[in-house]
């Protein structure tokens, strides 16, 4: 159940098709997955929103791609993603994350959930020595 | 501004100097941030939480204490906590996190919210693939 | 799979058939959606609410009626709230909320969700410019 | 800093001060928090809002008057509202909350967050003896 | 459909039925809800989540055990949490609470939101006889 | 108070000036608010913000410029961005919305995120009249 019609016929949209080529290239899989399929419903956000998550999770940064991914759950996480929680854990997988460090990255999703609850109820004020100088 | 009562002599109960003394020996560091002197209105949950945090945070385990202080990071700037956004940035710092790693922080932590938000709104069916097998 | 009990017997209660009659009336249909029918379990909780959504949502006020069904969109997308999100974004529609203008809606709650994660992030200090005057 | 501005006068508007009055009255005391005071920029949400939490927060129901402050507390902190975590902690303090419950409140909300957020990552399916039964 | 893989033969690993053994114990039940089934992805998670929870909540504390229960259901509800609002409002009923008493807690939880939403928005100061004084 | 160290000297780097001016001569005034200033830490960030900020907000599209500020605003406040709250509501006004409007926006705003609670914590299934039809 969704709010926009999905089409079988996407492709036959050549700017659509243009994107699900580069989606497969990108990947090297001939797999579209849902979040793509459904955007086609408006070409040009599929492009701008293809064009973002190519440039920031698919290309060469200062972060290496599987601690991305862990960064992208644990957001995805908190806002209460259902969608994003299963790609991206599927992907920090595909990545290289064990068992062992989805369970370590739940736990820090956790605490750090737990911790900003306490520090939002308690209004503790900030240390000054957090401040960043200014250059 | 906060809602409890901080107090300048927190130390002089035992139980609160010895949670003091091990966060001083575990960072090796006289200082004190504010969130452990507000949370010693109440000994027993200041064990606890100190107690969980140094478990997460400052034991080796299955990802890199750098790698947990931007997971940490990203889960407090998703939940609004201003607190732990400067005390979790700083700590990340302190650990190595450089400009360039931390504009490619905020660059995944800026199309994770997006994208979330755009499924949260799309309720796009999350794809058969992504389920994790039964073992 | 819901945490109350709809009842099909729910308009046997007459405070419960006289705010089923006036959500009729109001919107001229027969349909009563599973909202109204699954908070019949409290009779004066569905009265409240009738009376807040009919007010705020449909009596002539300052901003028009599809510019207050996308807004509500925003709010609810932004609160992970599945049934609002296909409740409202069906209302939108159905007061002419074309494809296009669905794209640019999502377009807009996509930039600021990720403009909200930076500036929860760097925790820039607000402009004194944009400070209301006291009258 | 707020985005409505603050009126010395606002009581010259009757409306506003028929509020007000019945604020007072409703509490004992002449003092107005902020809350009200800005909201008199628009009368007609300030009566809504007041006629609203006086009826849910100061009049007798099903749950006792310090419960409904926790969890309006619990909700605030979730939320991140800072001006709500500071009033309605005072408001739950003046209704008898101690420190060793506000310990407590503060405990429950911490190991709720985190649950939550495991749960929203591991995305657990949900038991079917929680549904509720149809009657 | 989630994001581990839930294992039908759990229990032969004693770390696990350890902990599932207390739970039964602990509750006065064989039934084991499948948030523990399939936290035994990784058994150092499972002991220290059940651990914390039993320690929070089915230990006599400040406040009595329904009272939390509630506290535990408005936090989960505000995290859009749909696992944890199903079992902690399962939990509650199963401590007593009523369907008036349910219809109060979102009465509260509803008009605290709404109240959330209008002080993040005006960003009204926070009132200096709200701050705690410091001992 | 920050996480990011702001600088004086920033439209001395030639990319942060491009960015500068185009702010400039797009919203013609020499007024750049410190969102910018403070992102300059890093020059493609700012880059890819700006481009994005300017496409979707001040590029006309399928919703009138106010309308997208309004839906901005409701984003920011669910999401508790302070800044954002103060500089979109400022835009906002900058582009005619009146206080009267401003106050539904608010009355939206609050109603949505107190039904969005209730649906959270009621666990109603969608209606299948809200489906969007396959093409």
């Amino acid at each position: 159940m969704s709010t926009v019609k999905p089409s079988a016929k996407a492709e036959e949209n050549p700017r659509v098709k243009a994107v699900f080529d580069d989606i497969r290239a990108t990947r090297k899989t001939d797999f579209i997955n849902n979040f793509w399929r459904y955007l086609a419903f408006d070409p040009p956000l599929l492009e701008e929103l293809w064009r973002e998550v190519k440039a920031v999770m698919a290309t060469p940064s200062a972060l290496d791609p599987l601690t991305k991914e862990m960064i992208y759950v644990a957001v995805s996480v908190t806002n209460a993603c259902r969608y994003c929680a299963h790609s991206h854990t599927a992907a920090a997988r595909a990545k290289g994350m064990t068992d062992e460090m989805y369970a370590d990255l739940m736990r820090v999703i956790g605490t750090a959930s737990k911790t900003n609850a306490l520090l939002n109820g308690l209004q503790v004020p900030v240390d000054d020595v957090f401040e960043a100088e200014t250059s």
